[in-house]
């Protein structure tokens, strides 16, 4: 069924972080991002929903709350593809470390959760390559509703409203991103992503990452002075 | 490979267009339109590429020649997903006759020809039902040209410049539609499309078309009074 390319052969190296919201990845990844670059490596930063050319669309139909779970998935799609082809790709092979906000599991795991067929949401993905190495950040959702949540009410697709779980949206945030952790957890095998207890402190986590960094580095024979 | 639900459950029927610029397909599907509804049926015409959402993020990104094939592909499943779940699936649901100017064999026949590759892009589409009659019209990419280039030049896409085929415009939409032309051709047999001379004249055409669906409206138990 799957049909991902395993590896790149680009000369860069590609990292990326994983994890619902509240789960620290993104503080995470830019102590790291920071540290790589105080280190005088060649190293960029991109996120999820950041290609310009259909942030506005789906922020639209966010405001509307009209798409399906089908058209959903689709635009993330578009908006993963073309950060792939004019964002990644091209730093992965001018040899940067690209550091990746969440990567296609992203989708993976909400598209599933929002009763997308787990087989063909796998193809679709099957373009892109698997990363070098992948974090996923562990965080029960109700540990990350309390650090996200703290003074708002969860937005609506955050809290998978369109999905009818719940009118409440505190508790529709719950099942909802019980089902999101159910399929990350289902993907740490699947994809072998190194799990990151949330609940950890901030310098441990990171002290860990740059371990790991570190490692795949000297695999890879790129030079990084510790 | 192929997972399109053959057949779809709705009280309504889906009849398609399809062929390359210049092939007559929107004419006949126009006056098959006008012709049914002076028949008193519930009918609704959708075209290509309509979906509001995203109707301007493909034009801007058209505008800007920066689309690589597969975020070319995945913006038109997006538009198509949307006029789907929002347009034709509530339209067969009430038990209209939707007319469809293009379905996903124009993506299928662009995408591949475009080098996207023919399994992924029909797993893809997967999740659309086939119509219950489709017909393609046959036209040499000669005679496309002459009909609507006759006194402008070809657009960058529509002469699959991004595909640097050739310098010259002319060139390049010759080549290129001849790839999509091969693409459809395929589909005839593998989708059950019935092919139409683009050459014959519009009363012949239009009176074999309206023949075609009166077969399919009296097999449906539909009535309509010829």
């Amino acid at each position: 069924m799957l049909n991902f390319s395993k590896k790149h052969n680009y000369k860069g190296l590609l990292i990326c972080v994983e994890g619902i919201d509240g789960s620290g990845k993104s503080t995470q990844i830019e102590l790291l991002h920071s540290w790589l670059q105080s280190k005088g490596m060649d190293v960029i930063l991109t996120q999820w929903n950041s290609s310009e050319l259909i942030a506005n669309t789906t922020k639209k139909a966010k405001k509307k709350n009209l798409l399906s779970g089908r058209t959903f998935s689709l635009l993330h799609a578009v908006d993963f593809a073309d950060r792939l082809e004019r964002t990644i790709k091209p730093a992965l092979k001018a040899g940067f470390i690209v550091l990746a906000d969440r990567y296609f599991y992203t989708a993976l795991a909400r598209d599933v959760a929002r009763g997308v067929d787990p087989t063909w949401v796998r193809n679709m993905y099957s373009f892109a390559m698997e990363p070098d190495m992948t974090f996923y950040f562990d965080v029960s959702s109700k540990d990350s509703l309390e650090r996200i949540c703290a003074n708002r009410e969860p937005k609506y697709y955050e809290a998978g409203m369109d999905m009818k779980l719940s009118n409440n949206p505190y508790k529709s945030y719950i099942l909802f991103q019980n089902r999101i952790i159910e399929q990350y957890r289902q993907m740490i095998d699947e994809f072998d992503l190194i799990r990151i207890d949330a609940l950890d402190s901030i310098h441990s986590k990171q002290a860990f990452i740059r371990e790991k960094v570190v490692e795949l580095l000297n695999k890879n024979k790129i030079k990084i002075e510790v």
